[in-house]
């Protein structure tokens, strides 16, 4: 099973919604599938160019670990070499900031993951959780352990 | 000025509900901002995995050149080699088929880029062009010329 | 709307003449757009082979991040693995020294960054800042918030 | 011996009225050392964004293989797969089609190259031809041979 196009728009529009409603920052929002291939991505006017490249990073640094943000941060934490060599093993496409969360179906199948970035990285998560919620899916961050 | 991601996004349903009227194979679908940046980006279902990456890469290659797919065909066939260089600088991000469509004002003022694929070229462009006038805006494919 | 190469050489030029009159290091000077594409380079005698690649990336990453160097250096110091993350899908385009401005119209309308490295980070900011001026722009470089 | 700034900015200025004066499009002029760092470069408003990548590169090729842009022309003629691999190599920084001269002092002492790109090559090079010209400096395009 993978996300659709129509859940990830979905997604993205609810992210962004939820970001307009609560001032933050412009976002960028995408949506990838469990392979981490992009499913769905929108950048909100006067983003930074490298914006989409950090918001598909979020989502395919924890699809690429099987690990939440979080627990890529304490990791990281244990050891910083760690890090440093799966970061450049994926290109960069590895944050240890929250704003990556796990999509998934209502029996727990692994469906994709999402990437927020633009606002503080908690705020970037909670419009990435919104988004998941509007689509009627279950949203993983690592913040529920 | 530069494209909205209002702008975007109505190019993009507007390419794929054009596909899919049409019955074409699944389509992805690219929004560039002038400097080459992703606004917005949509992967139909059954996509291959590269698809997002070509979609981006078709109209990359325009703004990176400055020339229609169509010009870049004709200065590939002139000179095969030219094509090597300029798509290794670009890290791959040229096409020589159509799909990549610049995106205008009305006053001619360049707002970006389209790149659409998946199904034969000529059927790509032809949705890009839907989803640009769709929003309002020109598109200048080369074949004008 | 963009910097235009007749502003962008007229910031090269006094940048240069700022660092020469200040008795800075050779100074390498490089303007932007706000795709991060470059408009005009000057690198002085006597620097080193590096300087153009570190010239552009200050005005890159801060077009990147939508961020001031300032800024970005307060998210390192938040993060190290989140600096680590960016460089890396930045390809080394970011810097969290000062030296990388940004380049306003008068109306506040983005125009590009320039980017000056060669001697200490506050006198090549100081250098890109007297060019920006020079140009009748508008610099801005995080000292100001 | 290398270029300094004020030839290559000398030769820069020149090339670029060249273009101008000729009505050719706009043009990219890029002016490196004989180690094939950048020591000037200007674009010319309305280039696309990867014309200073093609400018270095006719540049850097040149200085890369030691043979001017028709001698590499010719060896690809003869073997395509040489061209591909020694494009591979140098991360596209090879051009085949004129636009990149070396320039050398009146002895004949290898100071730089130039790259031009932005119109057909040949224009390209004359653009690349006056500019070192009018630097009191001696272009070396291989057509001489």
């Amino acid at each position: 099973m993978t996300i659709t196009l129509d859940q990830a728009r979905t997604i993205v529009d609810a992210a962004l919604e939820h970001g307009t409603a609560q001032g933050f920052n412009p976002l960028t929002v995408a949506v990838l599938d469990p392979g981490g291939a992009l499913v769905a991505l929108a950048r909100q006017d006067g983003s930074g160019n490298l914006r989409p490249d950090i918001a598909v990073a979020k989502a395919w640094g924890v699809l690429g670990m099987g690990m939440t943000n979080r627990a890529i941060a304490a990791r990281a934490a244990d050891s910083p070499e760690f890090f440093t060599s799966v970061a450049a093993l994926a290109g960069g496409r590895i944050l240890s900031v929250p704003g990556g969360v796990f999509v998934r179906a209502t029996d727990g199948t692994l469906l994709g993951a999402v990437g927020v970035t633009g606002d503080a990285s908690l705020n970037d998560e909670a419009a990435a959780v919104a988004g998941i919620a509007a689509a009627g899916l279950v949203a993983q961050t690592g913040a529920e352990e």
